[in-house]
């Protein structure tokens, strides 16, 4: 696979008005646990997969051991007021040139789907345990900020200092050449853990903002299925401490001549 | 060379319902001393040469002194039941994109072939030192999972946590875009050393799936030679802690402006 | 975004024997202090702006919470004597490939607009506290060498040791190649903080090379704005150091096979 | 610049039975002192200078504070028996791919100046620091093998354990696919230091394969001149341990989302 595959599985896709939400992996999977849930909780059918050369090489395990290559995907969904559309996934870009291909690719199938705002959602890192249902913003349009103040997002000059990384961030000023409205909302969480604390202070803005109801109960269960899979990553990765290195070079080997 | 070059050795090859086994470098280099066993005690013939800009810059040096550039190679082989494909190499890919453009080579050449199954080998790491025959497994397709439990593979869900990385696990997620069924099959190992106990239980199952006999007694000796490659790999690399750097740019060296 | 994009704001620019002036982030961020300060003193009217898939995927987020994909910009204004052209922005490239690359497009801006000659700005680490007013220099024409000399500029036999690395070395070496002399200036710094006296020393010497004055009053307070950002980069940092790693495959995670 | 780019400097060369010699940065950096003291010594021409995106973004700076943008050179000379080519240089490829392309670039080179063999020069490090005049050798053709032997350089099997890396083991390999033979010849040495009496005993070793006088009293000189340029870099890259960290988006910087 030498190039970002996008697999169309629904052709002629009519939506109504939609919003897209964007919650990829990130500090606390605050962003992916919504997303996930939405996923389940409001029926969304998948419309696309995405496959890259800039996701890590890796299949993740299911319950019953069958394999499936890490991807993103885009669901969609009806709600009261509107269509939504929903990307998630297992991973982010891996280079720095493939966030900035699969970011164009993501704005044109939103241009493409008639996406009339997008929500990229988050988590941020405060360090600190205690819970609190602070939700920061930041946008590239200064009218959804009001309208987002108005809802009880917090905005707080140049926050996050250092700007916002990765797909979340790149998604707002990519969006901003085809002219959609884009904010970022991040739940506060210590960063430490998969919060579903966090998850559920997002949600809670969200469907304000979106006006729809989502029961958050197994939020909490969702976030220890993804805890399960972050510990066991760290836990291969301690045990890799003393693993047999192939014949890889590695970086710090100089060269012979 | 700018690009990965396949050699091809032979023209026109004709197989009888052949199936796929790759052993690349990995943990505990299993499915590596597995697929070069079979390539020597079943006589195979080599057929495909893999060169890639996506390996490391080396060469390796032969008992005659003479030199080899890192590759991957592809060797067939004729069995009672069936003509085996054999893919193993020196190294896996150094980069992500590589990996995928790699294994999206290797899928091609598969349908090529006529395979109708692959069987990806490696090594799960225990961190435990203490021997176990157990060969886990993973699998694109269920049938097939069954037909491997009924042989003594070890399926746990979700298991390996984190999913499977490098070529093990992607030849899996992309041969399912070919609809070849692919499984992988982990000899468990402690992850410290090269271990030919746990390619000998790997070699255990091959030998009942495929309905082959293959002789054990060499392993061993091969598991010393790769354990002494890697072992020169690890001194080189400890010898280099004080050599001279290059006037290579550091990574964290700042610019000047 | 596949490509590096220059987004052009302005058609048609007719300038009066320009030169150019390039102040990326660098040691001390003393040649970005120096532009961005020469662009607000001066008014200058930016003109282009660079995108580029080398950059990092992020967006800063200003006072108002509004985002802004990085990026390089060039403004021009006009001084007595002459145009000036000004290169500056948030960030230099991520890759090796991406620095020849924007490079390469800065060299051709730069001929496109008639520059003859191109000062590049920066600091030079010194690792100590005390200031010192010294700017030292290194270009591609004797000439240039000389008339630098006689403005008090320091030129010390093969320093900096090692070269300079990163845009103001670089386009030293690419302007060669389109005959247009050019220079780097380098403040020296103990390489610590955001350093407003050495950006002091080295607008003290552009003014007599450019013939301009300009108010330096503000720059003491343009640093303190940098160090915060970076301050709070590095506090993120630092609160990163116990987050919680997403799915990703870190480096050192060896395949399974 | 967005390619490898390679300046002619001289048409319609016709040579004399060449031997190309190539001595890039590397440990002791041997081989480029081997090179560099042949360049000056048999006071060879430039005909090519290579550069590339692969290379550093970095330029070297004079004794008379001009610079020079990091390349590889070609210069070629006359001995009584034969023409020879030289190929050195300022530094290796930074990527992987890089070796790959500069290295296929140097064999088509090679073939066209109707290079017949080819002679790579590095160290082999042994981390002792007494010296030895050992001159170890690997090649891609036994009869070369055989003809180096009887000079007195030293054959071990498998020796380098781990392989040969960069460019004069990848040279080695590619120069195999073109039909032209080729050995690496390894001064050993510490690895510590940049090492004149190593490349002395190259110089050795080369003198009667090549039926060469060198004068070899500059070499001490040489060295102590490359010893500065690589102490200048460490020494710049203690300083920065404590340097401002520009805006730069460290890897483990984890994502907002």
């Amino acid at each position: 696979m030498r190039e970002t595959t996008v697999i169309r599985l629904k052709d002629d896709i009519q939506l109504n008005d939609p919003i897209l939400l964007v919650g990829l992996p990130g500090v606390g999977h605050v962003g992916k646990l919504v997303v996930d849930h939405l996923i389940e909780k409001l029926e969304a059918e998948k419309v696309f997969e995405i496959y890259s050369p800039h996701f890590p090489p890796q299949v993740m395990v299911s319950e019953e051991s069958t394999v499936k290559l890490v991807n993103n995907e885009v669901h969609i969904c009806k709600t009261d007021e509107r269509d939504l559309v929903l990307l998630g996934g297992d991973h982010q870009s891996t280079t720095t040139d493939g966030h900035y291909e699969l970011g164009g690719i993501y704005i044109e199938l939103a241009a493409e789907l008639g996406v009339s705002k997008i929500y990229t959602l988050g988590g941020y890192p405060t360090g600190k345990l205690e819970h609190t249902d602070e939700v920061m913003g930041a946008a590239n349009d200064t009218e959804l900020i009001e309208e987002l103040k108005e809802l009880g997002v917090t905005f707080k000059p140049n926050e996050p200092g250092g700007g916002i990384v990765g797909a979340s961030g790149l998604l707002l000023g990519l969006s901003k050449f085809k002219d959609i409205k884009a904010a970022c909302l991040m739940g506060l969480t210590s960063g430490y853990l998969v919060d579903p604390k966090s998850a559920q202070s997002l949600l809670a803005i969200l469907s304000k903002l979106l006006n729809i109801e989502v029961e958050v109960s197994e939020l909490e269960e969702r976030a220890k299925d993804m805890e399960k899979i972050v510990a066991n990553l760290i836990e291969a990765k301690q045990q890799q401490q003393g693993v047999l290195r192939d014949t890889a070079v590695e970086e710090d080997l100089r060269y012979i001549g």
